[in-house]
């Protein structure tokens, strides 16, 4: 068995001849799900496509019982390099490959990426960097394809170990520290391993340079090797933060100080004592005495030897061959906490590379009032929460009937029985069985309506005002007003009161095979409020007369629903004929402007100025740069 | 109490002064669920609109038990006016006056409806058309509304009877027949009447002659008066088939009847005996005994007096007061049949005024194979089941993950528990949820697709052969075919087979906010088959060069998705990044595409030559005439 490389886990002292080789424990990856959380989020709101190297930071511990693999984790603060490292533990700088694809994750040429490790790892150490800062050596990479569509991750870590040609031969075998230490000594070398921390402001010292006499045991950093070791027959001892379980070997960071030392020191020492310093708590008592000694033979490495050496330490797979690992995460997750964060990756993939500039903020928290919870309102709720949109609130004062379901997408049978649902209550179960993430709530009430009087005694009077207040607060707290209502008498009171407010109206409504979509002007804040026009500029005023039909129109300019009417709006519902009672429409109709009415409204927000934003139609393209969603319009029908 | 219009069921002969007069018991109208059920379907499919008075018949019985009122009944077969009369009942002449609007039929003069049927009434008694077939005097009025979005019905029978301006004294009170009859005479009048019925095949005679000497009985008709009474001093006994089952009082069929014996012969009698003809069978026997014998003043009136008497007859409702009354069908009807018939309902009404050739049954019955359950298959199926479709077929291979239910509205959170629901089988189930009468099925299986080979193992190959020919057999079994998939070459197969079988295509696609709804062309069905090709006309054919962009492009000459292709599709599903893994589209837009691709559907199996049908633009709207719903497209996007 060749010692170059070898693992010590099915362990062996390298049989055939020649003296026995060193063996090393390698890490194993230990991934934390908050370090895929952290992936997760990064790799959405900050990573997008990109698949250039990231930067990141593990660490080992040296404390584990016996028989624990030696781990080399990463948590969720891994992406922040400054984060402190746990006390206890040494620091690891690792190099994050993402990929966009699985494809690239197997295609990826890990033998390249080990090569440039090498090098890196190769030049700290002939550069002398290694010397003055040692976690230099602590090195590692990671390979990376996260579907986050499935909650899979697969990885392939690699901690780089340089590699010495002939192996390196055993002169003494692993002890343990109390086989060749007085109690004294142990001590004393915790005492000064720990002063030398303090003083150096380290969790742990990953590599230091150990020499006693008698009781007295110093510990000292490696770049006072000189000053340390000024007599050159003073025995040397290399000391390494273990963090290998194992009596008879030591772990993989040994590694690459053992080239260090043979590259630098190897030309004056031939052999040389190692200290696996562990250090752990049993029973409450602090102890050091498991730690392990050995001597070996150092092999010459010529200073100027430019050649780099090999390398390997590509992680085995739970199988015990090479290959990628992977995590499914999904079964562990809270299946809510899944589903909104499935919702979000769909919405933030739009900006990726279609809309980088979308503010998807601006649109998932919107507050959307629907008044209405029929056809129209049911194909809005749907398409609002396809944009994310979590607080929706539903007006309406109807039940659900049998010819319901099949055109209100938020209704089913069951709805119907025993007199049927009330529409608005049933609509708010509905959204929260589709998105459990969603606030959605319904009110069954009237709509106080022009040409319907109300019978004058106290009881109704009464209920009306509570009406009005009622509907009042509701605009009050939403963003975004949808009149989605089958009679166009029933849009004049909340198109009046959010006018009043300066709400973003959004309104639709549905002939037979005709239908509008459209935006309500919004009153600029510096006028006056007119509290009983919902429109801000009555039409036929001097400026609008003069401008052609297709110039660009502000906002703040813009008409209502009731702009055009020479009636005010009265009683539609009286004396109709059964076809005229609900809209008679095509049933396609419906879910084309509600669907319409959603992306009118998430246009609208994404344009700089809102509701104030010009009204542009397809024919001024010129005129009005688009944002990043297109032309805003007033009215799409 | 004025005797007029008196009705008996609060019994007491007339107070104050003079004889006491004779009263009548009502007809209580009893309106069967079948009648509002057939009702129902002639409103929606024959009536519309159409307010228009409608023959309709009912029927009286006259053997029920004592104490039951006096029913006049209409059945489902009410009306048909050549449905025979069953068995013991005489037939009424009914008018039915169905109105449109709640409104009008509250508004409805019934005064003027009364005063007519009166003035006809009295038509045929002065006329001899009465005498000739006395059922004429049987007559009554139904004025309706049916409110067919609750299943409430509205109606208010009348059975118009003139009135004696004096009233009708008695003069000897009622008796029942074996008072005053013998049992022999009474068994021969029984024989009498039974023979005369058979002899003019009737179920029952409402009006008859009586006459007896001793112990011999004669019955004869109306009409044969001179015939039957030669001698002017014979006992003149008047007959009526009698529904009441009170002992003092007839039932109102008897009016009519006085009133033309007091035009035809009342300046000859003074008196004359009146025979209420009961005929029941108590425990297993016939008897006709309880019938009753009275006699009356005939009051005379002139045969040449030109004014029609006062009429009366509005029935009274449950309160006891003139009124309406109102039946509530939708409790007692089944849930799933009520959902059938108020789906149906919303459809018919398109039929009414706006589209009155639309032919809906070329639309409910067609068969729709759905490629594809995801935000676009969810959005199409949708839109069938409001479009009243009832086989729908989904074919998908995908399970329900959490991002789903948001923007495919057939899902919900509880469907991506435990790795998800099939989709296929998911949208079936919730389609029966929504409406209990569509016949949905789900497939879970794979669509073969170039540029994806299969693995050459022989379960792989197998597996892919079984998927062919099932998609084969499915697209055999259904008339549509939308390809509603996420990728292009999944499109390739099905449209091949349905090319080659002359499946009406619709293709449906997104792009992130664009999207493409189109017909693929059909291949006319005397040309020769190409199996390997879904386009029937190879673009860029000479006959189509030459034609402008907006020409009209017969059905059959119209290409496919692939004509524009200059690649033949391969696998786009390889090394993409998540993004590009799904559609990332705005939200709105799978409602968009798939509404318009199933009114695209429609509009070309509502033209007269469907799948074959012109491809018509907005830009040619002289040159085709449109059909019932407009123009059909070749295309939108």
């Amino acid at each position: 068995m060749a010692s170059e490389g070898s693992e010590a886990q099915n362990p062996g002292d390298g049989g055939g001849g020649g003296p026995p080789k060193l063996q090393f424990v390698p890490f194993s990856s230990a991934l934390d799900a908050g370090f895929w959380h952290e992936l997760t989020q990064r790799k959405l709101n900050e990573y997008k496509l990109d698949e250039t190297p990231k930067a990141i930071r593990g660490y080992y511990y040296n404390g584990d019982p016996a028989g624990m693999p030696a781990r080399l984790t990463l948590e969720f603060s891994a992406f922040d390099i400054n984060t402190p490292t746990p006390a206890h533990c040494c620091p690891a700088i690792g190099t994050l490959y993402n990929t966009n694809t699985l494809e690239s994750f197997k295609s990826c040429d890990k033998k390249f990426l080990l090569e440039q490790a090498a090098i890196e790892l190769w030049n700290t150490i002939t550069s002398g960097d290694a010397i003055e800062n040692p976690v230099l050596l602590n090195r590692f990479l990671l390979l990376t394809f996260a579907d986050l569509k499935r909650y899979r991750f697969y990885y392939w870590f690699c901690y780089p170990a340089l590699c010495l040609p002939e192996g390196i031969s055993l002169i003494q075998q692993p002890v343990c520290l109390g086989a060749k230490f007085s109690p004294a000594q142990i001590r004393a070398l915790q005492s000064a391993y720990d002063e030398l921390c303090q003083k150096e402001g380290l969790t742990a010292l990953p590599y230091f340079l150990i020499k006693y006499h008698d009781e007295s045991v110093f510990v000292s950093l490696l770049k006072n090797w000189k000053d340390f070791f000024p007599d050159q027959r003073e025995k040397v001892i290399l000391g390494v933060y273990d963090p290998s379980n194992f009596t008879q070997y030591p772990g993989w960071p040994l590694r690459n100080l053992l080239v260090l030392a043979a590259h630098r020191w190897g030309s004056r020492l031939h052999s040389v004592e190692v200290l696996c310093f562990r250090d752990r708590t049993m029973q409450g008592a602090r102890d050091i005495s498991h730690s392990i000694v050995f001597e070996i033979k150092l092999p010459p490495m010529a200073q100027n030897s430019a050649g780099c050496p090999k390398a390997v330490g590509w992680e085995k797979n739970q199988k015990g061959s090479m290959g990628p690992r992977m995590v499914n995460l999904s079964e562990c997750m809270d299946p809510k906490r899944l589903a909104e964060s499935s919702v979000d990756l769909n919405l933030k993939l739009m900006c990726w590379r279609l809309v980088p500039t979308l503010d998807l903020e601006k649109v998932v928290s919107v507050k959307c009032l629907l008044l209405g919870a029929g056809t129209l309102g049911c194909s809005v709720a749907r398409t609002l929460m396809g944009w994310g949109v979590r607080k929706i609130t539903f007006v309406d004062n109807a039940k659900i009937s049998y010819s319901n379901p099949v055109r209100q997408p938020l209704y089913e049978f069951e709805d119907c029985l025993e007199g049927g649902k009330s529409k608005a209550l049933a609509a708010a179960d509905r959204l929260q069985k589709i998105f459990p993430g969603v606030n959605a709530e319904g009110f069954n009430m009237s709509i106080p309506m022009p040409g319907h009087p109300v019978n004058f005694s106290e009881v109704t009077m009464q209920q009306a005002q509570r009406d009005v207040a009622h509907l009042e607060e509701l605009i009050d707290a939403h963003d975004v007003i949808f009149l989605l209502m089958d009679t166009r008498e029933s849009r004049w009171l909340p198109a009046v009161i959010a006018a009043s407010k300066r709400k973003l109206v959004i309104n639709a409504a549905l002939g037979f095979d005709t239908f509008v979509v459209m935006r309500h002007g919004l009153k600029k804040p510096k006028h006056q409020e007119v509290g009983d026009s919902p429109c801000n500029n009555p039409c036929g005023s001097a400026d609008l007369l003069g401008s052609s039909l297709f110039s660009n129109i502000p906002g703040y300019k813009l008409g209502c629903y009731f702009c055009n009417d020479v009636v005010a709006p009265g009683d539609s519902t009286r004396d109709r004929t059964l076809d005229q009672q609900c809209t008679v429409s095509r049933p396609g109709l419906a879910m084309i402007a509600g669907a319409l009415a959603v992306e009118l409204m998430v246009s609208i927000l994404q344009h700089p100025e809102g509701g104030y934003a010009v009204a542009s139609s397809s024919d001024d393209r010129m005129n009005e740069p688009p944002t990043s969603l297109g032309l805003v319009p007033h009215q799409k029908s």
